[in-house]
């Protein structure tokens, strides 16, 4: 057998090889240096005909677990952090593939994105921050006309500060959205021959062509030249290569000449390729299409088979006027409102790469029995919400030593009220928002268009992206509380109007009080309720008496649960002319000023009940004196019963488990404060005794 | 040169053709008959190693734009409807090419479907229906266990009912979801061998090897056999192939050892391909992964690159019980909350293909001036809203000739109302909910939940989804009005409660009033307020004149608006022992009972304001009576003022842009009714010279 096999097997190896040899040419022998799409410009014919753009890259997959992708992002300020989040979720709902997301950011963006990366909890993501800071340095002798500022010339110094062993990255601007899996972007680099360093797609406008107007006289580039919002960077290449001298030399040559950049990196990577056009990999159209106001782009994608990343390279963003706007405006949307949850989802296919606490905190929902009656309380109470904090544009307050700021939760059936707040409370708040990634959007156009909340930037609002089907009011609470600047805060509710001197009484109490020492105190705002939609808030507190004489006010839910305000004790209060101090009794839940470093809610409580209660024991626990400001108040208005109270009315199971959850908060309660903790389950049983 | 260049010219000719046939082998290699992936067994490797996946079927994708795909899919009921729904958003989502959707539906999804499509405008589709009972005759002498009942048996008979000219069509099921362009599972057409009718998946079970339990006897399989929810049938093959007869003989001579078929159609088919192997072009496992129980598909999916079509084929659908049961529930979430106004684009690159009617609210869209001050109130006019009409299971009243439908319309903020509404009213309501896709499947868990709303079949609840910054409270209306099923209709509103006796003393009082014949009338409803939340509702008038008189309650917006009920006079209805009839005066909006085929609410009032006005001017102007019924009354319940009031008290803009839609409905309706319209211009403009 042998001696017939062995030719065979040799046959065999041949036709093998024969084969490979012609895949080979069939797949790249259009570019000697493997370079497929090399032709790519806007008149050429290379747009992939549908077949060979979508099958050829795709034969040279990396595979999809293993591969670990790179992708570096500058983000600076507010609006970078909100766009880059839609960025992420364009990429990460295609993506088969670990990504390492490598983000140069200021203190703004590092803030608010390492909250929302941390909550997010995406498997099979791994963020690293880089200071932006360290970099200005090294742009900020460039002269730059563009409305990236100095943080969009800082992709030039990306290989000075990105770890030495990062060999390739690919880097976005903020304002792209993929409609493909980034892997198959990430293959271009088995593309690159062996001199070429940076992957880029030809810009698609006449800008560089110099012929757009009268003395135009843009950046030297190689015909159209390339766009910078999407790049494939060769790192270790570009070391080699002296990168750094070779676009400094450029850019001090031109800059002779030229004023500024206008376009900020994007004239220097062009500078750079006319004079080393053997640096450059051209990408195909598809991977950058540019969506300006007379882009060219349509040629692009009038012939591509398939879209890959768009960009919305105007300053104008979606608001660009564009002949299929439209469309592109609807991939978009789709990610701008994608509930973000539907991507803590390990890659398709991939063993599990959980980011820390997210395997306990799976373990520990699938140990909840789905037949427990309480089952949807303790999975809300489990439940880790995405927060991005500071969604809007934001000026914290100056550091004063009295400075007082409002803290309370919302949603989206309580923006109505946020313009009224705004003009009772003239110093800084912090709300938390509990929204989806739709609502999100809507209250972003509903601060845009009012005039009263639109100048206020003391106002920071943390949006906590819902999930579940408990209001989960105190994790609410306790993210605005951790986001509150100021010594102080004021531990409000979204339906009361404070007095219109509330903040200044506010501010000249604590200096008089001299609570800046060690002296440990809640200071409570009396609460009153209206019953009337249209309503003229009293000017002091004469005419809060007045109205509450005539019927017209009531103290706060004086018919439903007098016991919540009864130990503020409002007799005393009409006649008080300086602050005295009340004891706790049960079910004390009053309205209180205290130090920022005061006690966080309980989140256990979710829902409607004993959320406040439970946070006003606590401080009494920690022997907070209850002290009544004379001249304070504070206004609820009303408004139709919330689902979560209604389901308390009409749910047996409902006061059940929350009968559960008290207990275990006084067993809590007594671990931690032992026999002084005793009082607090008297009350309880000697009010239910009662009932 | 020529004699040189002739045999280089043969050479090149050779080396192609030596190449086409290599890459041919290449691709096809492993079936003589093209049929990329015949061994795709559960127990062989072919689960597409990744690349070869991806882009060898990929290589004979059909054009992009021009070719038509067509999608047969059986749809009965409520549920079904729903579900269709999520299926089409995810085939949308992805694909590129012009759909044609053939509809096989009983009456209740062809009506909602019929309006649901025509709403949606989505470009280049065409759907169109076949009525499911023509094929009940065809099916019904089969025995079937299976859930899906005689409609999971008609995919057997889709040759008999769809057109002769259609020749190939894919088949699919409402439980399955797209993660992919639906072009890809097309073109495995282009694989089919001479002989191959039907493509299929394997079944991803051990059900057909029989070993699943004793005695359990399934139905003849090759192997696993093949699963029936995504199906290639080849029409105008199985025509020739004589199928009717063959399926027909196979299910008589197996149903003579069967009881019934235990998985429908599925047994059937399975049957057939034991007997006749040539038929079936076997599928990659990716296209159809099952996701029961205890599937084995997880041996298909960890595997594959690319997931391509998830199947829900337990009757527990989403709340199978599975490993990866997370991974894959978040890809159909993805599309169950998706908001399908976005799909209202063109595939990708095509010309425009659009619906009826969508190209002129495309250009009359495109020529609002956005910088006009009343542009949003224009564009929501002109907004056509998608509109699933009873989105819940629903069972139409019994035709009686004195009923009457309650009609109203309700946001999110507003469900909690429902409860109460539902005690108060114990007839037929047909209430236009105002919701974003996502919303509606919170409404359905909302009503999931609740004992009373659950159990009541006799509320339609149409979902129209929410487009643009105005709430379209006329159009929500007309929505309502337009699916009440009774004689008559009593327009309210969500935020008031009827007295509980109303719904008898409604159809008490047209009886005795004879309004069956030629009387036009318009039976008026009296309003009143309370402004408690907790508040002891009147079981008679004399219990609610105590109220009034204690000031528990008022007559409606007495203090705001008194002008919008002062026509009812409510001092005469207090005495009042029979109907009374009164005149229109200005603002007059009260709440009636009307005939079904009343004047419809003009839709140009959007956001808050007129209304209602608008409609009863429209009822005066064609002569309705308007008589007072002395023992009906209906109470308001206090809620926050909504965010388009808030926006009517607070922008000049928003209150000039109303008082501009009330001079344009006063100018048609001059143009309609001549000089008897002149009294309503007139009292405007008194009205407006008292202000």
């Amino acid at each position: 057998m042998l001696p017939r096999g062995r030719p065979r097997a040799m046959g065999v190896a041949v036709l093998l090889l024969l084969l490979l040899l012609v895949i080979g040419f069939f797949l790249f022998g259009r570019d000697p240096e493997y370079g497929l799409g090399t032709t790519a410009t806007l008149d050429g014919d290379l747009y992939g005909s549908r077949n060979l753009s979508a099958s050829s890259p795709q034969l040279l997959l990396p595979p999809k677990c293993e591969v670990m992708l790179h992708v570096a992002v500058v983000c600076a300020g507010y609006n970078s952090s909100r766009e880059i989040v839609t960025l992420m979720k364009s990429v990460l709902f295609y993506r088969k593939n670990p990504l390492h997301l490598h983000l140069i950011t200021d203190a703004i963006a590092r803030n608010i994105l390492e909250t929302l990366f941390r909550t997010w909890m995406v498997p099979a993501v791994v963020v690293s921050f880089y200071d932006a800071e360290e970099l200005k340095p090294l742009v900020s002798w460039i002269p730059n006309k563009h409305y990236s500022g100095l943080y969009g010339l800082m992709k030039l110094v990306l290989p000075s500060i990105l770890p030495l062993s990062l060999a390739r990255v690919i880097v976005l601007d903020t304002d792209v959205t993929f409609s493909s899996d980034i892997v198959e972007l990430w293959a271009f680099f088995g593309h690159f021959s062996d001199k070429q360093v940076v992957g880029l797609v030809e810009n698609q406008s006449d800008w560089y062509l110099g012929n757009l107007w009268k003395n135009h006289r843009p950046w030297p580039a190689l015909g159209r030249g390339f766009n910078t919002g999407v790049i494939l960077l060769w790192l270790d290449r570009l070391q080699q290569t002296g990168w750094e001298q070779v676009w400094k030399l450029t850019a001090k040559r031109e800059l002779l000449t030229q004023t500024a950049t206008s376009l900020a990196d994007q004239d220097i990577f062009n500078a750079v390729i006319k004079e080393h056009p053997e640096l450059v990999h051209p990408l195909p159209c598809v991977w950058n299409v540019q969506l300006s106001d007379h882009t060219l782009a349509e040629r692009c994608y009038l012939e591509a088979a398939d879209l890959k990343v768009i960009h919305w390279n105007s300053p104008k963003k979606l608001q660009v006027k564009n002949k299929h706007a439209e469309f592109f405006r609807s991939l978009h949307l789709t990610f701008l409102g994608y509930d973000g949850k539907l991507l803590r989802r390990e890659p398709f296919g991939c063993p599990n790469h959980f980011p820390p606490g997210a395997e306990q905190l799976q373990q520990a929902l699938a140990q909840l029995d789905e037949e427990e009656p309480c089952f949807e309380f303790r999975q809300q109470q489990l439940t880790v919400h995405r927060v991005h904090i500071t969604f809007l544009s934001y000026q914290p307050p100056p550091p004063q030593p009295h400075d007082v700021t409002l803290v309370a939760q919302l949603s989206m059936d309580r923006l109505q009220m946020l313009e009224a707040l705004c003009r009772h409370w003239p110093g800084p708040m912090s709300l938390a928002l509990y929204l989806t990634d739709a609502e999100a959007q809507q209250f972003l156009h509903f601060v845009d268009m009012s005039p009263v909340l639109s100048v206020r930037k003391d106002v920071a609002y943390h949006v906590v992206y819902r999930d579940g089907p408990l209001y989960p009011v105190n994790q609410l609470r306790n993210v605005a509380l951790a986001q509150a600047l100021t010594p102080y805060v004021f531990l409000s509710d979204i339906d009361f109007l404070p007095a219109y001197s509330l903040y200044d009484y506010l501010r000249a109490s604590i200096e008089q009080l001299e609570l800046g020492g060690r002296r440990k105190a809640a200071l409570v705002v009396p609460a009153f309720e209206t019953l009337h939609y249209r309503f003229s808030f009293p000017k002091s507190k004469a005419e809060l008496l007045t109205l509450l004489d005539a019927g017209s006010l009531h103290t706060f839910r004086y018919h439903e649960w007098p016991q919540g305000h009864a130990s503020t004790d409002y007799s005393r209060w009409r006649e008080a002319q300086a602050p005295y101090r009340v004891q706790w009794s049960a079910h004390y839940e009053p309205y209180v000023v205290v130090p920022r470093d005061c006690p966080r809610y309980d989140p256990r409580f979710v829902g409607f009940g004993w959320n406040k209660v439970a946070h006003i024991i606590e401080l009494d626990a920690q022997e907070y004196e209850f002290l009544v400001l004379p001249e304070a108040f504070s206004i609820h208005l009303p408004h139709a019963p919330s689902l979560d109270i209604s389901r308390f009315r009409s749910s047996p199971t409902y006061r059940d488990c929350l009968q559960a959850l008290k207990e275990e908060f006084h067993q809590d309660l007594s671990r931690r404060y032992g026999s002084a903790a005793l009082k607090y389950l008297t009350a309880l049983q000697l009010s239910r005794s009662r009932a």
